[in-house]
């Protein structure tokens, strides 16, 4: 009776279980359209249906393309439920890097958005392989009419270790990597999620961070998993989001810091509050001493969390300890600025010096961070030596950079490619970061490490303003030099919008390319 | 890279993490003792070095024989850290007993307290093997001393399927059966306790549920889990539990219904109310809707759980659906009193026939309660053809009848040998119970079956009253039949206190055993 005991962990029971549970519960908010959880069961089984019958067998890939719709989230059930892996496509790419992550992962349906026809098209035109392309939410209704023909299916997981979807990293340098998610991991990630997020059957959950960036950290998986509401998004538009925190009642909410700071400052912030606290999640950059103030003043709570594709989202989160509760604020964020400790089903991270040993817990020796666990990705899909290059030891080398402080949590202070060596000296770009945003006038800024024929390299600061708030390049790198010592001041000062990515991260790569344009290749 | 991605899963894991998160904070609280979560894991290691060097090995088993002290939670940790299996015992239970289960298991130490050596000393003598007492809590501080001088230890665990502990079934007919439980499935068994009770690092956790029954449903190892403070209680005394409510600000316990009656209706229930909600996990038996609405008046919040050693603890709960807040108090007891669905790491129950097959899900149609997956035990110790004869199908009959209704929710109405069979009518037991127990003087109620010569069967109940109220058994019988169908009242009501088990369960087969005694045997 092996069976008796094991049952293979996978999301997708999370569905099963809230449509019995929670049946007559909203499951989806999409526009105009609402769904119950039995009706979000039997749409997905439905779309499971459709896959089977257009020719889907176990591991045939299914690749996604759209924004945060109720179509893009019934894929993560109704794919699964075919047997079949998920390959949800990030909106922002350009039709050549979408043609070569779609031929790269072998699918043969692709479903996209009607607002993404033109794009979804010229794709289809640029791979060599033959694709099924099916349109949702448009005029067409040729996904609503699939769904209708389809007979409901329900594939068994048999192996809570085979792959549950790939998905492919931004790919700064080089071509993409495909991230292979599989059942068990995601699962484990899901409840993780539900608990710190602290969902439960009330919660509704904003989609501000696109599903399609790790499957936004498994909260495709873990609101279903509490019998929580999904509020879908199409676009980022701070006025929408905070009427729909209104309207709706949203209790949560992930997004990186970028987008943070867009919502904390807009002046729809300061109408009338949201009805219920909201419980934001945020990742992909530590928010400012300033941002989390800011935000505390607006009433949202906010966990720091951090992790990455290969991790199936955050694998750490900075969890707070009741006791800090009474330290003041300034002290209360400096302490939530940090990545913290391993999520309740993860294993603990490790800091790691080059010689692969942990480096001292002292808040002050920098390492690698260094993870693996039940949190981890099977691999990267069709590049093992890409795989063993990431975690030469069994520990998937992050690329971040940190130190493990004395109570045992972790502060990145940079991303290895991040770090500023001036005149031999290491220079966190994150520290002058802050620095630079303690400035009363400033709403975001990234540093970088700019050329110079002296140093090797100095800081240079790009800087975004407050509406109606100026400052000058020379008050701005005083201001600094008050915090930091002088040689991490920034040496130059660029003011205007910040570049970010589809999931609000500043690009910094962009504007390191422009710095170093003509300049001989950066040694690091 | 097999390891990357999958560490196995053991509870042991929650107290490496919250000796790291939540160091200082107070693991357990015994009596004049507080030990941080730092100590605790300090301890529980060392405790793993005591056992190993006493030539403990992967799959030693070692006996704890303790009432709900710290020592005998530290035995949760210690005894796997050793790569050993645990064996806790029930207290209430006798020498010939206890000796049988100690020999069955093979265990080589037995832990006890202090308060029981007598009863240890005197199972030594009874068993044909080798034994190692170990005292704790004594004057003798063997325990301490020999923690004191232990290296600390922790053995990794290699399958997450391996043995963890054996519990032995009370077993009222026939030997005790020896469940064995596993790494894996204690894991995610502890993972849905905490999430279910809602535990958070504020929240302390009277251990009125002995440790000893299914581990206290795994919350041994879910309060660590959420880096809760354990409050350890030697008994159950109505008052004590009182005053250490209001004065070490307990947020949850565990207790069956008989308890709660107990408590609920003690004296020190109507002086000041403890200062924080308190939510009640209760089991082992519907609780009436009568105690139901005296805890609401008492602001005491019940989760309804389901469940037996064979699956953990708890592998369903009565999943509150935040629609039902709005109806009144006598229908939301109603839908309280169900047994409910599966928890989130727990697979659906079904309820079946005869033939194996499932029931109508019309409220109605009563079938036997059938259970699987990862809450299961991997069987029965040495017994494997008890364990086929216990899932004949892969489906673990769990002895207890009960309905499907409409909405997906089970209700069970009686364990097998409770139905009462007259005339050849089913009577459930519990229905008439709950009926006796709407009568004002009545506290609790035990209903079974007596032999009748001519009906076969007719219900019988045994009645506690409530101090200080007086109601004879003409008036009880006729406030029943306002209530039921004539053929299901009692026929003869006996006055006086319920015999419990040390769990809190009324003991019905000894109220059977006396109503049958000279009677020639029952046919079911």
């Amino acid at each position: 009776m092996p069976g008796l005991s094991c049952e293979p962990l996978t999301p997708t029971a999370f569905l099963e279980r809230s449509a019995r549970v929670f049946g007559d519960r909203i499951a989806v908010i999409d526009g105009d359209r609402r769904c119950t959880y039995r009706e979000l069961y039997q749409r997905c089984r439905r779309l499971a249906g459709v896959l089977v019958s257009a020719g889907a067998t176990a591991g045939s890939r299914v690749a996604v393309l759209a924004p945060n719709t109720g179509v893009l989230l019934e894929a993560h059930y109704g794919v699964p439920l075919a047997g079949a892996v998920l390959v949800t496509l990030n909106i922002r790419q350009s039709p050549e890097e979408l043609a070569y992550i779609v031929e790269h992962s072998g699918a043969s349906v692709l479903l996209y958005d009607y607002e993404l026809g033109d794009a979804a098209r010229q794709l289809e035109g640029l791979v060599s392989t033959r694709l099924r392309l099916v349109e949702s939410n448009g005029p067409s209704r040729e996904y609503e009419e699939l769904l209708a023909g389809a007979p409901p299916v329900a594939t068994p997981v048999e192996d809570e270790l085979s792959v549950l979807s790939i998905n492919y990293t931004s790919g700064t340098t080089g071509k993409p990597k495909g991230v292979m998610y599989h059942h068990r991991a995601a699962y484990l990630q899901s409840i993780a999620m539900a608990w710190h997020a602290g969902l439960a059957p009330e919660s509704v959950f904003l989609w501000t961070l696109p599903m399609f960036h790790g499957h936004g950290w498994c909260f495709t998986w873990a609101v279903t998993a509490a019998g929580g509401t999904h509020l879908c998004l199409r676009k980022v538009v701070p006025a929408d989001i905070w009427r729909l925190m209104r309207e709706e009642g949203v209790t949560h909410l992930c997004a990186a810091p970028t987008v943070l700071t867009m919502l904390a400052y807009h002046p729809a912030a300061e109408v009338d509050p949201p009805p219920r606290p909201i419980q934001v999640c945020t990742g992909g950059g530590p928010p400012s001493p300033a941002l989390l103030r800011r935000l505390a003043d607006l009433h949202v709570d906010v966990a720091h969390m951090y992790g990455m594709t290969e991790s199936h989202g955050p694998i750490a989160l900075c969890e707070w300890r009741p006791e800090w509760d009474a330290l003041p604020l300034e002290r209360r964020a400096q302490l939530k600025a940090r990545q913290g400790v391993e999520t309740i089903t993860a294993q603990p991270m490790r800091v790691l010096a080059a010689d692969g040993r942990d480096v001292a817990s002292d808040g002050k020796a920098v390492g690698e961070v260094a993870i693996r666990g039940n949190s981890l990705m099977l691999g990267y899909y069709k590049d093992p030596a890409a795989t063993e290059r990431a975690a030469p030891d069994g520990w998937f080398r992050t690329g971040d950079l940190g130190v493990m402080h004395p109570d045992g949590y972790v502060e990145i202070s940079d991303r290895a490619k991040d770090i500023i060596i001036s005149g031999g000296e290491n220079i966190a770009s994150v520290e002058v970061e802050n620095a630079v945003a303690t400035h009363p006038a400033v709403r975001q800024a990234a540093v970088i490490a700019a050329p110079d024929e002296k140093w090797g390299e100095v800081p240079e600061a790009y800087v975004e303003l407050k509406d109606d708030h100026t400052v000058t390049e020379e008050e701005l790198i005083h201001h600094v030099r008050g915090l930091l010592a002088h040689f991490k001041a920034p040496r130059r000062i660029v003011f205007g919008p910040l570049p970010t990515t589809s999931t609000g991260k500043v690009q910094k790569f962009l504007l390191r390319d422009k710095a170093w344009t003509g300049t001989e290749k950066r040694v690091h």
